[in-house]
């Protein structure tokens, strides 16, 4: 596996200080695992995530896929944090039970305008797939 | 057009009083108009919203947009909260200069068991669409 | 509303030459309008699209719809053959009666590199929608 | 690996007598392996499946798509023709080389009412993946 073009610390610190209101502290995102090509992030649960009928909502899974995805991108192209996603399509499996979610990316094209990847997203238990995505960036110009 | 299943009033009251967290009062969501098959609702600035580039961040985009075919689906069958997205696919398309946003949806098919639709997102000023999504729900039985 | 970069019978003849296999004589692809931004096109009846339950099939619709599109972005750009599909999400609604197919497209956004468009596929009756797809495509330089 | 519903010759066998202009005898199509969970398909080359620029067109990557994921929920539930596709998303990776493609899909949840499942696309030589498509399917009550 080819290493990540950052180190996760300094992902972390550059994302928390680019997207205060997504990274903030409380947020529970946590970049576990980061390489050319993929990564697999941590959202911690909140009952702030739920919806009726007890689930993780459908929009904290879709923040999560998408910040999985950013990522990855950064990950695999070094700091262009003005990258964009152009298409996100996710697929709801299975209504989480409360706890925290996993998602893990790998890219499935890594062009000089375009990335496409796909996001598994599971319980941290790890018992199934929750929801799965794919979705493409727009690479801005170095 | 055949009017909502529910009036606009009860509809806010009632998914503010299920999803404090995303439809509290300082959300910025106001549902502008609902139908049978359809809605417009609002999306108020927020800087919380903004993203690098200092445009508007995708995920507040993919609330929107699922938010939106959320209370579609109300106003044309009543009252079922547990009804849930089971596809979202999005294309962002411009991005929006800081602003609040319009979502309107149509439902494209009302079954028994799933509903479909599309949702267009523009800005407020309406000079162009912005993002453009398709959505699956699934409905419970009643 | 703006024009066709090309004529209807330009662009017909044209596509016959470039995809003998999609647009030969007895495919039944029409182009029935074309301006800047959009066209409609029709699909012919044809006991080979037919599937199990007398309907027509997935593939003959998804041919559709991507035919439309590419001919949405040739009449907004002029003959640039290279146009290729990037992305295609594909809703199906109801099933068709056994019968002539319409395809309607608008361009949601024509960009330098890429264009995004919806299509919307009704039986001719018209009496409903029973398919309806988004599409990216990918502009080569000029 | 839990083993298919159904033997590979079974399969074919009744596809071709259900869907003769798909799986007639010279398009190409054969089912390399099948299980519970699902299959590997083989699209051959052939020249009319070419579009400008020489690579393979779009639409027969999306009836490869589509038929490896009805394959494998057939080799999941068993021989029930009036499964049907409700959503198809494929994004189009790299231009392939003219020859024979692989399709492998796995499905992501298998339910009751819906099946969703992705599909991989590369070439035979198996250099790189060329499209990759998530799909459901609605299941017909047994």
């Amino acid at each position: 596996m080819r290493p990540s073009a950052m180190s996760v610390a300094d992902l972390e610190a550059r994302l928390s200080a680019e997207f205060p209101d997504t990274f903030k502290r409380d947020s529970g995102l946590a970049i576990l695992e980061a390489w050319h090509g993929g990564c697999r992030v941590r959202l911690g649960y909140s009952p702030a995530t739920l919806r009726p009928g007890g689930t993780i909502s459908g929009v904290a899974m879709m923040m999560l896929a998408d910040v999985t995805m950013y990522v990855a991108v950064l990950a695999s192209i070094g700091w262009r944090p003005l990258a964009v996603t152009t298409n996100l399509n996710i697929n709801f499996l299975r209504k989480p039970s409360p706890g925290a979610l996993i998602a893990q990316c790998r890219l499935l094209k890594l062009g000089q305008r375009l990335a496409v990847g796909d996001v598994n997203i599971s319980t941290e238990a790890g018992e199934h797939l929750v929801a799965h995505a794919t979705s493409t960036y727009s690479i801005p110009p170095s």
